[in-house]
């Protein structure tokens, strides 16, 4: 796997990480690789579906930020980077059926791959977070090399079609005032989430239990720390469990598609 | 008094606004007059003091937002609006000898002048509560027809001579969701103290009784409602109590400065 050293950005970083995953040589979480490059959530749909999910997808834009939709039964995405081949450049797949995940979470999907899916990319936190520790700001998740907390909220989300359900939400601890900062330097992110939708009390967004994590690792908490909470790109899996399409195909939790964008360029001052 | 239209901005307001003050026609609380019009804190100290206030001021700049500089002994204020003298262009005044207010607030203070005095104008969270309010998010004192509660708080200041000690806060609830709007609202008024300083547990910033407000009228706070903090102008007030230069001249808090100034011409985006 190519690291680029702290600071710097290489343009070739992000193709040279793609082609080793194709191979099948990493297979690991996508956190940390390519630094200054966006990463993404991916759902892949059934065209009969991918009329209802992009109206989702425009109707609640914290959780559902589109970077990209393929062209039915396409699996490039030239505006993502120009060898990308979907079918082949994630990690690690979960497929869902009728809403249902499969047991195995494979490494390719290019044996049920189908003429009529759509591929739909959509921003993810790790693009706001390089700006959160480049700010000086702790992201406790990072700093201690765990995966970041996400819970299924009770925070509606508009309905489309098929899809609905609560909003899911990945949740950073902080200090008040670096929360306050917080707010301001993930407002300039809006196509990665943008800013929180809730800080302190879980309860008030049906989070019953704060240490117990529904996706990912469990959080820690310092003293004096209150959670806050952003829109998070898991949302469309959870919408999917919803709308139970025959097939649909996502990234595991973590497992990122590597983009050639770069972080700075999605910031909006 | 004159009153504008409600959206409407009318150059000749603030200037209606101080005559009748100079006037001695009103002498009341100056929230909502002048409607999109900066107002300002005032802080008059004697010329032996002002470089010591300078560097506190540019130290501190949350709760000490410069908007203008007098020359010594110059009771106008030109940048802010031609006719402007400041002995007695506020509503009421606090009169301050070796850091203890008189007994007695005056309505002028044209026979204290010195021709050593310098005028300071600190920024005044008036602008950003209308930007607030223009955002559609409820300011609690302003719907209530209250003034905002102000409170000493520990947050350190940066001592620059004799002037330090604690900062003073404002304080508006709000519903989690729109404490993050508030953030991201005030966030474009650095020159009116600008994001907030700290949120929810009044304590970790020495606040101990939160229903009991050191400054303006005690809160109104709803269920589910976090204290959300704000650097407020009446730091100075509290820094000269420290420094004790033989006389000091500041409003009343809530009597401010009406100024020519634009609050939309503050917003930094």
């Amino acid at each position: 796997m190519v690291h680029a050293a702290a600071g710097e950005v290489r343009a070739e970083v992000p193709a040279s990480c793609r082609a080793q995953i194709r191979a099948g040589a990493f297979t690991g979480q996508t956190a940390g690789l390519a630094p200054g490059f966006v990463q993404g959530n991916v759902i892949i749909l059934p065209d009969s579906h991918a009329g209802d999910f992009l109206r989702f997808a425009q109707a609640n834009p914290k959780p559902c930020p589109l970077l990209a939709v393929g062209e039915p039964g396409n699996p490039h995405l030239p505006s993502l980077g120009a060898d990308i081949d979907i079918r082949t450049d994630l990690p690690r797949y979960r497929v869902f059926r009728d809403g249902i995940a499969d047991a195995d979470d494979p490494l390719e999907i290019g044996d049920i791959w189908r003429d009529d899916l759509v591929t739909f990319v959509i921003g993810c936190s790790f693009s706001f977070e390089e700006a959160l520790i480049q700010d000086g700001l702790d992201v406790r998740h990072v700093s201690l090399g765990r995966n970041v907390p996400m819970y299924r909220s009770t925070i509606p989300l508009v309905p489309a079609g098929r899809f609905g359900g609560g909003m899911v939400v990945s949740m950073r601890p902080f200090k008040p005032a670096d929360a306050i900062r917080a707010v301001q330097v993930t407002s300039r992110f809006p196509a990665v989430h943008g800013a929180p939708v809730h800080l302190t009390d879980p309860a008030a967004i049906g989070i019953n239990d704060l240490m117990r994590a529904d996706f990912g690792d469990d959080p820690v908490i310092g003293p004096g720390e209150i959670p806050v909470f952003w829109a998070c790109g898991v949302t469309p899996q959870v919408a999917v469990e919803a709308a139970k399409p025959p097939i649909a195909i996502a990234h595991v939790p973590g497992h990122m598609l590597i983009t050639d964008l770069r972080n700075a360029r999605l910031a909006v001052i």
